[in-house]
């Protein structure tokens, strides 16, 4: 990225471009990073301009608090358990639209909420983009489980780092308690299979490799690229 | 069972025949249930009577307590990672050693520690010994996640019960802060792939099919059965 301010308007135009896909009384998840912080803004102008009216279900502490700030009116997983929409940010995405996610450690209440949606959308700019994953996929474990899910994750091939506060002593803790490792695999070939041996591992609550995005909104310089799941 | 005495008979020859496998130097997981407390009182006269030395891991509170009272001394899993050996009961167990546990809420727990086991033996009496698994599988939850986790498992054929405290308003809170599913599949023909299909529910932390026991220590009422694992 050689142009700061160009990357951050094509950011914006794709953030506000995803928030076109809010209809009035839809429920919508919303998730958190620089560029889905657009769609969220978005969405505030038009409840303000259009009187659009929906509901939104916060990914994080983050997303909700800018939705407040927004005039968006919020709700929970448990009075709406089918979303109609979420909308997110990613650390990575593939050209098959695998994504991973848990950078900012709460890719656990993300995965739930994409997959509570009928339609997933991941908004990112281009230097998220990548033909494979290669970003260290993050993995949230129980705390008493920490060596054997770190034996576990050393014999899939991963290296796994335990993520440290910078803020707080000792091991970051995400909002269940947990901890989370930083699992560098290389360049990720087989992403699926890869999270289903994950998912197995005892006391593994969580990997940040999601496989059900549908669409995602690429802030490229040269401007927005939508990219759909080939079914 | 017609006897019950003689069935207490049977279980507590059972439960300290399993003590035996125990020797000095051994890091040793022990497990909660009525046939496993045989076991660990055994283990508490060993150490008075032989001199027997060894580090237990316990897998619940109630564990720890008994083994605290028969003056085994504990360890934990940070310390030592790799156990001997995991000796715990179980709800249900099938002619193929597939293994229903978490009666007690503590299948997550439970399960890291017999995972952590060079060797997994399970107590139990005849009553818990079937042809196919029939029993409710226990599947811890993040309470956010409630409704995706029922949904998914409802996806998977089962039928999920919130499980409710009987000395606390409202669902039973695992040690990890979670609820409980209880989820009636009828009879389990494929427990392993039941199991991983679970293992990928977004927002399920753990459930409680066990595919990794070396041995069962069968409390029968005509005596001992000890059946391993054929490779």
């Amino acid at each position: 990225m050689k142009d700061a301010s160009a990357n951050q308007t094509a950011k914006k135009a794709a953030g506000e471009a995803a928030a076109d896909l809010v209809k009035s009384g839809m429920v919508v998840g919303l998730g958190t990073g620089s560029t889905v912080a657009w769609t969220i803004k978005r969405l505030g102008e038009r409840i303000r301009e259009e009187g659009l009216e929906f509901l939104g279900i916060p990914t994080s502490f983050q997303a909700e608090s800018l939705a407040i700030e927004c005039g968006i009116r919020l709700s929970t997983l448990s009075q709406h358990p089918v979303l109609d929409l979420a909308i997110d940010g990613a650390d990575q995405v593939d050209e098959r639209l695998y994504v991973i996610k848990g950078g900012g450690a709460a890719h656990t209440r993300e995965k739930v909420v994409a997959c509570s949606a009928r339609q997933f959308v991941i908004v990112a700019d281009e230097s998220k983009y990548v033909k494979h994953l290669t970003h260290p996929v993050p993995v949230e474990a129980l705390p008493f489980a920490l060596r054997l899910v770190e034996k576990k994750l050393l014999e899939l091939g991963g290296r796994p780092v335990l993520r440290l506060g910078k803020m707080k002593d000792g091991p970051v803790i995400t909002d269940n308690g947990n901890f989370v490792l930083d699992v560098d695999f290389g360049s990720i070939e087989e992403p699926v299979e890869l999270g289903a041996r994950m998912s197995r591992i005892p006391g593994l609550v969580e990997h940040g490799i999601f496989e059900n995005l549908d669409e995602l909104f690429l802030a490229r310089e040269s401007g927005l690229e939508r990219i759909r799941r080939e079914e």
